[in-house]
């Protein structure tokens, strides 16, 4: 067996699409010791992890918690517990999400319908409308922000064409939790599900997951099991209520560390934060545009924390990117599926978000690209 | 919003079922900077990570990979790859884990077929042999060592009776891996998985799997897609493979931690490793039977890492194990299940299985039963 020395990890400046860069308090409060997952202290923090999940999401679902796995957990915790085999499902298809979205609801037996629109786009209310006029679905889902294409989905209005279809309204907030307002209850938002290590600036380990008690009720009386003993919410809700009873071992210090994000979160404010991730979109995609560089996504729906970035027949793109993580030590990520070898992508989100991340990488792409 | 205080966690000495306690080196581990999951340097630390999860499950299977979840992920991955609807498998149930086991695999489709035996009992040859009569089965489950009931399920000339009856050898090794030997290969165990937070002495939120080349075919030659996408190593293995392509982001930090425990392990030496906990063991159960009290499995077949205590009527079984954590500071569990109310559960788990904390923990016993 071959030695396997210490641990010595660079210092990566993280502005891809995730996992955006650690605040130091939350790399500390890994560090702490472990705590039993039925230890009274650590009851107590649960609580609290819920009732910040709670802001950061803008709702007051009672059902709020982190899923113990990354993002797709969740994503896959918020299908499985509501569709049956049969049931239909209306999935907006514009990035690589939406397609997962589709690939897991077959999966669970799902008749699955897609609505399919070009890569970075959106869909209006009218294009959903004319979908939901076809028949009843018992789910819909779009994906907020399209972590593969940059783009992001307006919520208004869409609850409401959804629940006069008799449908819940699901949403994948992956990128946009803690970077872009997602204000739940007030789009009246059933299921969102998002990932720690995008806006929350948390290291990826679990996956924050709302559910309504319209959701709840659809739970609650279903004909069939979950087809998922470790994400079914009807089991881990005791855990995560007032009984605390043993489901699975949650990741303990994940949750320290999602305690201690989410702190941060409420310290700044998420009035502040939207800003802060506003001003800094715009100071890149300024930056971008005048080193010419064309922006994939039209700005009316543009989502601030992740930008693709349009590369020209003329660069090297996958070898700028190796390039800026050699010589400067800057992550940032080629395109997914459609987008392979066409864009770029840059995050920059919760912790990653600071001007100085974005002269650096500003003069570090002019200078690879001249 | 009420004031969330800075973290501040009590010094715990974790003598449970799990969590165990965390070396400073691996606590220390997570608190490195944050990685991307395709980082050149997160991939070669990957490969460390599998390369020494192979040497603690002593195999050289090429699939071998931690789920990026707690033990119950790894359990549901070990059936969902394998069971298509109407599957015949086998599970053995003596404890709380074993029912799980049922569980799972019903939701996936399988015809169920129980082999029930006591609470704290095991398994002989020939009652396997006797199920095996009965019918051919696509898996057999066993669980090496049972958590709720401290009972070491033998392996010795299983996998040959499952083997000539067709199927694949499923093994749960959650509290047993790093402390009792496990041998996979030696074993001829086909599919097996474990936690990270019992006998490896990480923070819960990894699972380690391990799936021979005979059950990786079975993977392959599925005639229906896995029903459920996280867990679907199908996919998971081409991100874990050669070809390192992006299926899920990676627990970043939990990896750190893993490979840090697993060096731990590596230094230690499996051999040692064991004899530590063997000797820990025997002092807890000779310092027990000391203070009068009877050790609920009986020796041929318990479990070192896990002592499940009957708890005698005169002694309130919940209050001292309250006061043990109020005045000492120490957990240890009650029973689950069928041995609620019945059982204390003590484990002496890899950082935990230290001499001080047992000389601690007898005497704190014998002052709050006097």
């Amino acid at each position: 067996m071959s030695e396997y020395k210490d641990l010595n990890t660079p210092a990566r400046i993280l502005l891809g699409p995730g996992p955006s860069m650690v605040h130091p308090r939350v790399l500390s409060a890994m560090s702490h010791p472990v705590l039993g997952h039925l230890d009274p202290e650590f009851l107590k923090m649960m609580t609290d992890v819920q009732e910040l999940l709670r802001y950061v999401f803008q709702t007051d679902n009672e059902l709020t918690i982190p899923v113990s796995g990354t993002g797709s957990a969740g994503m896959e915790a918020a299908l499985c517990n509501f569709i049956e085999p049969g049931d239909d499902v209306l999935i907006g298809v514009n990035g690589y999400f939406g397609e997962r979205l589709c690939d897991m609801a077959g999966r669970y037996g799902a008749g699955v319908h897609r609505m399919d629109k070009s890569w970075g786009d959106v869909f209006s209310l009218e294009e959903i409308q004319r979908e939901l006029d076809m028949r009843s679905y018992k789910l819909v889902a779009l994906v907020h922000a399209e972590t593969s294409t940059g783009a992001l989905q307006p919520l208004e209005g869409v609850a409401s064409l959804v629940h006069d279809n008799g449908g819940l309204f699901l949403i994948d907030c992956v990128t946009s939790l803690g970077g872009v307002p997602v204000d739940i209850d007030k789009h009246g938002v059933d299921i969102a599900y998002s990932g720690t290590q995008k806006c929350l600036s948390c290291p990826p380990g679990l996956s924050p997951l709302t559910i309504s008690e319209r959701a709840r009720e659809v739970l609650h009386s279903r004909e069939s099991k979950v087809k998922n003993w470790y994400l079914d919410m009807s089991l881990v809700e005791h855990y995560w209520g007032d009984e605390r009873t043993y489901h699975h071992t949650a990741p303990i210090s994940m949750n320290f560390a999602l305690r201690e994000a989410l702190r941060l979160v409420q310290e700044e404010g998420l009035e502040a934060r939207y800003t802060r991730h506003r001003t800094h979109a715009e100071m890149l995609w300024d930056g971008l545009n005048d080193l010419g560089f064309e922006l994939y996504v039209p700005e009316a729906h543009r989502l601030p924390v992740l930008t693709t970035v349009s590369v020209p027949e003329s660069v090297d793109g996958a070898g700028v990117r190796r390039q800026l993580l050699e010589k400067f030590n800057i992550e940032i990520a080629g395109g997914l599926g459609a987008l392979a070898g066409k864009v770029w992508r840059i995050g920059l989100m919760g912790y990653s978000s600071r001007r100085e991340n974005i002269t650096l990488l500003l003069k570090a792409i002019q200078d690879l690209v001249e």
